[in-house]
Parts: structure tokens; sequence; C-alpha cells
């Protein structure tokens, strides 16, 4: 069976939802390339080329790729093999109404800064400074249990999450709500920081290259995205607040160490105040994502 | 000259304020240990003593300690050499109306988990799991400019910064807004995670290798702690929310930035989206403390 390559130009959604039609259906365990177009839809090529507000239309995700068996209860795992950028160049942008500092006078809004790729498409260029290429999917999730949300927004299925450790090397496990996962990825980065406080990383189309496989009703599950990277287990939370979001990633992260450890809630809690801890995944999209992280060794997911 | 040793014992503070005497007055460029107690000053010695509510004086600084030549307008530079631990156990602590999981019912309050030191101290146990001692300084700061500020809280003078890398290794730079800067430190974790959710990391006293110096009057200059890890550049912000502090540490960096790449702050903006960025510190005191990291090949400021 030769490698299936699943394009944006088979197919793409703006919006995930309960009921996604599947481009694709992969068996379980199936390794596959999600093709992914940069989050502007080539529309800014130049630093000339402004985005005077957001599109209705943002972040096409590649997809939905149905995986076989998957049923709701069960946990989808992606594991993530490579993210290579496919063109040559990377864009990071403001808009106006968007970014951390949306309503400070002296940062410009709409901006563009082209980010050229070297040759050897390792590094690409922001005003003569090089960077390392280090992509990140930003919008990656899955067919949601009951409401229709933008790919502009991450909740509990994924979706425009802009979490760093969304390359390779990470296995990213997201709940399954519908029947077949129906998991659709894009908005990838060359590079981002954690945060991506302007509103973009340098944004650029990608290939990824992933299997995926269906963990069966694991338990405990999860109601949120998990990731394992290389080094840790990392809860991944949206909400409202930094304030909602920390409660919930700590809490996510609180039930799989009590599980794990046979720790009363308030044991895996202090524990979770000595090792690993909270991260930004991002602070700009209509919610913010956070991750609480635990050192691989502290924990054992049965997935 | 031999070595001198400040202690808890020659002086501590629990308030930093604009008019603090010093106990000692260190020569720019003096190498000193400070000695510090735990932040709960002893009374937390076993499981069964228990935190009713967070005691009035809490995180004794030790200190504090003038630096001569200090002036209004100078940074106070702090290279951190060791910290190590010097009793044999720590505790972690949950108390009424503390920490971020107060509200949540399953979660005791008070509670208390002491966490033995092991003979080689390169450890602390948890219920039978062995965490590295990897030491953080909880409180560290100079006195304020006009406020008088609990050593519960954080602010741009320091204060209870609960930050992860203020440890051997980083150099910590405060505003000076009085005459000889006056340091203090205390409240220290021989383990805390980013965020310390449930108020505390595992509380224990420490000796704190350091040495001082004064730079003068630099350009750009700092209004917040700003430190120097081994690998990165971190502005450091407290503020009433996640959201401000975030603004106010990436607005801080975009300062640095502009300044050592002759960048606009839109440039510098955008260039901040790209590479580190934001991490959390802390979500439990009075205050939230939130860093910007920048890796350190991008970014040289002059002290």
């Amino acid at each position: 069976m030769s490698r299936e390559t699943v394009s944006y130009t088979d197919g793409h959604i703006y919006e995930f939802s309960p009921d996604l039609d599947p481009v694709y259906t992969a068996a379980d365990g199936e390794s596959l390339t999600f093709e992914t177009i940069d989050s502007l839809n080539k529309e800014i090529q130049e630093d000339d080329d402004l985005l005077e507000s957001i599109p209705e239309e943002v972040n096409a995700a590649t997809g939905p790729v149905a995986v076989e068996g998957a049923e709701p209860g069960d946990v989808l795992a992606v594991e993530i093999e490579s993210v290579e950028v496919n063109e040559d160049r990377g864009r990071v942008v403001t808009a106006p109404g968007f970014g951390l500092l949306q309503e400070h006078d002296d940062i410009e809004h709409p901006f563009t800064r082209i980010t050229p790729v070297d040759d050897d498409a390792d590094t690409v260029e922001f005003d003569g400074i090089d960077v390392p290429i280090r992509p990140v999917i930003g919008t990656i999730g899955v067919a949601t249990e009951s409401e229709t949300i933008s790919t502009l927004s991450p909740h509990d299925h994924g979706g425009n999450l802009d979490t760093t450790d969304m390359t390779a090397g990470t296995t990213a496990y997201f709940p399954v709500f519908q029947e077949g996962g129906l998991l659709a990825m894009g908005d990838s980065k060359a590079a981002m920081a954690d945060g991506e406080m302007c509103g973009t990383g340098a944004e650029i189309g990608t290939d990824v290259d992933v299997t995926v496989s269906v963990v069966k009703q694991p338990e405990p599950s999860i109601d949120r995205p998990l990731v394992r990277t290389p080094d840790a287990w990392k809860t991944v939370a949206s909400a409202d607040t930094m304030e909602e979001a920390v409660e919930l990633a700590n809490r996510d992260l609180i039930r799989l160490l009590a599980a794990d450890h046979d720790m009363s809630p308030t044991e895996a809690y202090t524990f979770s105040s000595l090792v690993g801890g909270l991260e930004i995944s991002q602070v700009v999209d209509p919610l913010v994502t956070v991750r609480n992280a635990c050192p691989a060794e502290y924990l054992s997911v049965p997935f």
C-alpha cells in the first residue's frame, strides 16, 4: 500500500463541528501525510501585502481524515513524525483588533514581515537575523462533541491550539467525540514563540507525516488534548482567561497523576507543584491555551 | 578579606519598603553568602503540622544588604553561584484561601507533606518518589520605590517572584530604587513547578552564594526584574492578572530587542512572536508572575 497524501486541495475545513465529511479514511495504525497551506491562504507574499482584518476563512485545516474503528470514548493518537516546510517563505503579521498589544498605539496594525526560507530550509530570515526552522502545527483537532467552532479558536477538540509542542517527536492525543475521530490540521509556522504574542508565528505551508491510531476506551480517559513530547506529558487546556485555563490544565494533570500513583487529589495537586509545571501556548486566539507539563519519568499514562 | 555570610539571624524582613536598614554593606563586586530560613519559619516539621492560615510573617527575606555605589537609576546585578539546601527536609503545603485550586472541594486545605532530603542532598522524597533537588530562591528583591510590599507579594522590585530561574547559573538584575539597592532573599524551595500551583514548592532553608555588582545608569534601563539564565534573557513581570502580566513582560522584551537591533517597536513585537516566548512563574501569590524569554543569541543587553 502506497503512503497516502491528503492535501488541502483534496479538502479542508474552516470549522470543526460534530458532522464532518471525511476526505479520506485511514486504517488504525496507518501512516500518511497531510499537506497544509499557510493560515492566510497564500494571500500574503510580500511586505506590502497587509492584513486589514482577520479573514472569515482562516487557518484552513487539511482533512478531515477518519480513522477506522475510532468511536466516542476512545482516544485518537497522532504520532507526528516530521513537519517540513513546503514553500520558500513564511510571513509574520499583525492585523487590527488582533494580538496581545492590539491596543498599543506604537505598534502598527496591520504590518507584514516576510521571512524567507534559506536554501537548506533550516532557517528563516527576519531582518537579517537567522531563525532556526522549528515547525509548529498551529491548528490540529478532531470533530467536536456538539458545537461548531471556527479554526481560529481552540477548545477541547483541539483546533487553534498554537502549541509549540505540536511538532516532530510529539504524539498528540485527542478525545474522540464522533465516529472516525475526523482529524484535520493546518496553520503551521516555520517558527513560533510560546505565546504567539503578535497573533502569528512565521506562517507557512507544511507537509506533515503522521501515524494515526486508536486507543480503545482508556481509563482514565481525557476530556481535552494531551501531548507526549520526548521529555514530558503535557495536558493542554483552552479557556476564556489564563486563570481558567491553568485551573483546567492542572486538574487534568492531577487526574492522571492520581490514577497512576494511587494518590488522593490533594497528594497529586501538591506533587504537581514540585516538578514540570505550567506553560503558555498562546494568548491571542479567541480563547487562550496553556499546558501543564509533567516530566515523563513521573507519569505512566496507559497510551 | 574573608567571605561574609549574612544569616536570617543577623536580620530579615517581611516587607520590602523604600527605607530599609542594611544589616551589611557589600563592596561593588563582592561575593557573599545569604543564609535563608524556610518560608514558614520552621513551624512545619511533620505531616501533622498544618497551616490553618497564611501567617502574618511569612517568607522571611535575609538582609537587606546594601551594595556600595548603587544609586537610583542603576541596576543591581546578582550573580547566583550556588544554592544549597541547609536542612534535612522540605515541606509542601496547602492552606485555606491559598493556591490555584483553593475553591475545589476535593482538595484538602490545610494539608502538609514533608519531603525528606536524601543523604546525598540531591533529591527530596514525595511519597516514595525521588524528586531531584533543583533549588529556587522564591523571594528576592530590593528596596521599593515608594510602596511597602509584603514578602508574600511580587512587584517591580522583585519580592515573591517564585521564579524557577532564580537558581545557580542565573544572574538576576533589579532596578535600583534606593541608595545601596538593599538586597534581601529567602523563601527557597528544594523543588518547584512553574506555576507553584498549590501555593508552595518544597519549602526549605538554603545557603545562597552570590556576587553583587552595580551597573551604572544603563541604557536602556529596566523597570522590573530581568534574568540572564545560561540560555536566555528573560523579562519578569508581576500583575493582578496573567493577561496584564504578559503584556508587561512582552513590552519589556520589545524595548530591549528594539534597542539592541535598532528595530521599531512593531518589528521587535513581531520578532518576539517567533522565538522563546512567554513562561509562567507563579499563579498563586497575590499578584501573578510571568516571564518573556528570548534566547541569548538574539539579544545583547549591555549588562
